[in-house]
């Protein structure tokens, strides 16, 4: 795929970044737009179409061969559309259509953005080389998705790998999505802040209670802040290993804002670990950070376009 | 595969199976022998050559194009070695080499008893037809096996599908595996039969106290034994339900002894799955008994078998 070139996009609630990438997987043109979250379905077409046609105007457009989507959830490749949750005017939205006919009919493959994620760090980050694995963001919210085989499982409708919204705790608290205990409840960003403050953790002077905040807190020996990240790693803990022992992966990749903190998460992440991939077959699986940074999505749409157009991905949207 | 012949063993804690099975999927021929589980490891190999030499001693051996071992787990497909946790006097045990020695070379596919299980219910059974499947069997323990864009979904040691063993509940009750909260530890039958008994049940005259007594008391109104499987039916719906989440499956096939409770278990577990299933592409997620019975075992080796001389099944320990 070297002398190729694909389109990406990137759709989240806060913005849609848009790019032109090399066959190996170097963005050559950036575009983006903010995403009018809150306003009526077309007008968020309408920012996807301005970060377009930035990429269109470019000369290189015309050597595009494919165009990769990855978007926040969920999706459904089979169909070709999108209901992210934080995107309310988009419910079932076509966008698989509305962007092959913006393109003038290019093929596009559309997953979902942890499955994105999972494409680029395979194809260039911590999860090269491994034919099995699992790629984590643990941000705002918890996504992820799998390396199967040596390939990209997106699953029937290119959601596969939702990590986030396991049950680890069946009697736990209600997530928003409507289930108990799910991983993304208490490994989440905002839920490690959330329990901190619940237990008394008091933010610095600068009145910063992010998850971010309580990582520096942790680094500096706060025991309630120490706590709230060992109880978010136990229960990614608990998820990864729950991953691993279904289908069996080598390594389980982690980014995102949280995954920032460091070892803060990473080391009782590892200790956890061992009380949960207890079966002879997951005891050797490795935990590391994600490589790949914010570029992640655009090279990874970029990656999933790719795949597609060689027939390894079950889930394209076209 | 309609004209082959395939050999099939099927290795459990209590007896070791082994079968001639037509390419249609019928078994033509049976051999069984006790298997000496507390014995040292020769003494078990040589279960096993009686049961072998049973069949080779059958005029059709020499169509068997092909022998499929289904054993309790784990095992490691990749080595060809079995662990099985109720047969201590194998550890590492080389049964794939073994095997192969004992029968004049034929090509060995080994995989676990849950992947075969599955292969047998995917082939013939009640996941005939679709393409992402979980199948479990809940009995002493619970086991399984995935099938995934349809194919068998091994893994790459023969282990994938253990859904006995991951965790739906991070601060539960330990798990003899090491672990906490397994969904083996709620919702096998030997548990259900416990935590009916710690909760008050009492056995009828019989003195019978095991999950089919506690089957048969929930369906005469006893609401500490409807208890006690609605638990079960929760765990094995969070269990479920993280793997169509996980890996995106359209069915869940259950079999196993405490299958046959019917709808002592079929019907709060529905309800449980709608608890935990709750993300879009995993709420259309069917539930379905078993249909192979006590074959699935003979017939899914041999299905793993047809499969592997397909280039079909990434585990072959051959």
């Amino acid at each position: 795929m070297h002398n190729d070139l694909y389109a990406a996009l990137d759709i989240g609630g806060t913005k849609i970044a848009g790019a032109l990438v090399s066959g190996d997987g170097r963005i050559l043109l950036r575009s983006q737009a903010p995403t009018p979250a809150r306003e009526d379905g077309a007008r968020v077409m309408g920012a996807v179409s301005t970060v377009l046609d930035t990429l269109i105007a470019d000369p290189r457009w015309g050597r595009a061969s494919a165009l990769g989507i990855g978007s926040a959830g969920p999706v459904d490749a089979s169909a070709g559309t999108v209901s992210p949750v934080n995107v309310p005017g988009w419910r079932g939205f076509p966008l698989v259509e509305r962007v092959r006919n913006a393109t003038g009919g290019l093929p596009v493959t559309l997953v979902g953005d942890g499955v994105a994620m999972t494409a680029a760090e395979h194809w260039q980050g911590a999860a090269r080389g491994y034919d099995n694995a699992l790629c984590m963001v643990v941000s705002t919210g918890v996504g992820g998705g799998l390396v199967l085989g040596g390939k990209l499982h997106p699953g029937p409708t290119g959601n596969a790998g939702h990590i986030g919204h396991i049950s680890v705790d069946l009697d736990g608290d209600p997530c928003p999505c409507g289930g108990r205990g799910c991983v993304e409840r208490i490994a989440s960003g905002p839920n490690i802040a959330r329990r901190a403050l619940e237990s008394g953790w008091q933010p610095g002077p600068d009145g910063d209670a992010t998850a971010a905040a309580v990582a520096a807190a942790a680094r500096a020996g706060d025991p309630v802040a120490v706590a709230s990240y060992q109880r978010a790693a136990q229960a990614l803990a608990a998820g990864i290993a729950a991953t691993a022992t279904l289908v069996e992966i080598d390594i389980a990749v982690i980014g995102g804002g949280v995954a920032g903190a460091g070892e803060v998460l990473f080391a009782p992440l590892r200790r956890a670990l061992h009380d949960y991939a207890t079966l002879s077959f997951v005891q050797h699986l490795k935990i590391a950070p994600a490589l790949m940074g914010t570029d992640a999505g655009l090279v990874g749409a970029a990656a999933a376009a790719s795949l597609s157009a060689q027939g390894e991905t079950a889930a394209v949207g076209s």
